[in-house]
């Protein structure tokens, strides 16, 4: 049997525990640390769960997944995943190749933050598609967010922006000359973010959304040291000191908004002034 | 401290072993039992957390939560909701009113079944907003649900229909009379919800979906004995039998799809032919 587990969000004990049950009978347990991290390292899982852990980078899963699956018809293979192992990055593949080879699967859910957002006090029955933002480059600057968050906006529907991490990446020079050597680990900011989103309207000059349209940024969901920032784009791009460590994401307001959801997420706002003024103008106007 | 902790979605095992250690650890625990409900009884969690369980039904939690509160700033209080506390149905009232008397609150997340539908084989990214289905009768039959799915199906994303429960309901003379007398609990199939879904597109004539679109019917998701059915909305109406027992969803597709995702979901269709065929000339032509 292979079984994708999900870790939720934040740390060692957010496994359920059906799934601890699950990682501490498998044969082999592989650990997928490439689309998302959990606020512990490897050795702190290790020691939770009293055994090795191997860790599963892209090339991996993504062309040595028969290593993976290896006598998973008679044995038991954990495949950890952070989040929920159908959240952010569907493992679609891996389940895919296991069938081909009579595998049978089963998934043990957890948090994703596709759901945790819903702690940042939005109704999740009013997002709209999820989109991701990378980090751009000189010469890369991908905005096909752009019109996604335009089809969301259009109906008055929130965006969660889920954001770029780097992890294991090789430097161009080292890529070419083969050298295993590999970049520090990043994580996108929501100030990196809302600078890039305004980089892009400023390009596209399409009024999706603009300087003082509203949003939240949230780090480290579900943690103990959760943590919401809510206001304008511009005022996000200065509140990374305050959001603090990875991870951060980023939800883009939709002007279908209700009463309870402006109390609750005013708490959070940068500043109160302004998002009730903002607020009032431009948002919960269907109710 | 108010503790909101998620339960998951299937059985007792679903819980993280985060929030069985404040569920052991605290003053008092509720069990909001209205809105969801695990595929377990409240027996089966007491055993299993080792402590009395108090059912909180809708009453108390919208008129009674004082009681719930009481002295939560100096005790732990956990108050559990079956999947995750800020899913399908916010608590956001529970924890406003928190916030005026000065407790803390923290969030255990866990699995949504908006996050967790995506173990049918549909990437999470594309699906536009959630909504739900009531049972309809003769004289209320709400179609707001149709606008919206309306909106979605534009932009070529996807829908989770959440079917209605029916927990401690009394019938108009027992309610009437004063009587605390409640109907068995219903819970919607599937095949209920797709065929009130055509009732209404006959009714509306917008064109939004025909008993010829594609959807996915699911049954117990997270749990052992989850199941999906793909096929059309006219055939879904008659595979409740097949599905099995509650709880259920349903996924209207959106014409924005991924070959990975055919192949996932082929697996699972009533009539291979017809889901391929369907597939090829209606949906996934945007890549």
């Amino acid at each position: 049997m292979l079984y994708l587990v999900g870790l939720g969000l934040s740390d060692e004990t957010d496994i359920t525990v059906k799934g601890l049950e699950v990682v501490k009978k498998a044969s082999r347990v592989y650990l997928e640390a490439y689309t998302s991290i959990l606020l512990v390292d490897q050795p702190v899982l290790e020691a939770y769960y009293g055994r090795p852990v191997i860790l599963a980078d892209r090339e991996m899963v993504e062309s040595n997944s028969e290593e993976i699956l290896r006598d998973a018809q008679t044995e038991d293979v954990a495949f950890l995943v952070v989040g929920d192992p159908f959240g952010a990055t569907t493992h679609t593949d891996l389940v895919l190749r296991a069938r081909e080879l009579q595998i049978p699967v089963r998934t043990v859910p957890n948090a994703s933050i596709m759901s945790g957002i819903g702690a940042a006090g939005l109704q999740l029955y009013n997002f709209g598609q999820t989109v991701s933002m990378v980090f751009f480059t000189d010469t890369w600057r991908p905005s096909s967010f752009y019109d996604r968050v335009k089809e969301n906006r259009h109906i008055g529907l929130h965006t969660l922006v889920l954001l770029d991490i780097k992890v294991k990446e090789q430097s161009m020079e080292n890529l070419m000359r083969g050298r295993k050597i590999f970049e520090p680990p990043r994580y996108m900011t929501v100030g990196q973010c809302a600078a890039q989103m305004l980089e892009v309207e400023e390009d596209r000059q399409e009024g999706v959304y603009g300087p003082d349209s509203l949003a939240i940024g949230a780090a480290r969901v579900g943690g103990k040291e959760e943590k919401f920032v809510a206001g304008t784009l511009k005022e996000l791009c200065e509140q990374d000191e305050v959001l603090g460590s990875p991870l951060h994401s980023l939800v883009l307001l939709g002007r279908r908004t209700h009463e309870l959801e402006h109390d609750y997420v005013r708490e959070f706002a940068v500043n109160k002034e302004t998002w009730d003024k903002i607020w009032k103008d431009e948002y919960g106007k269907q109710h």
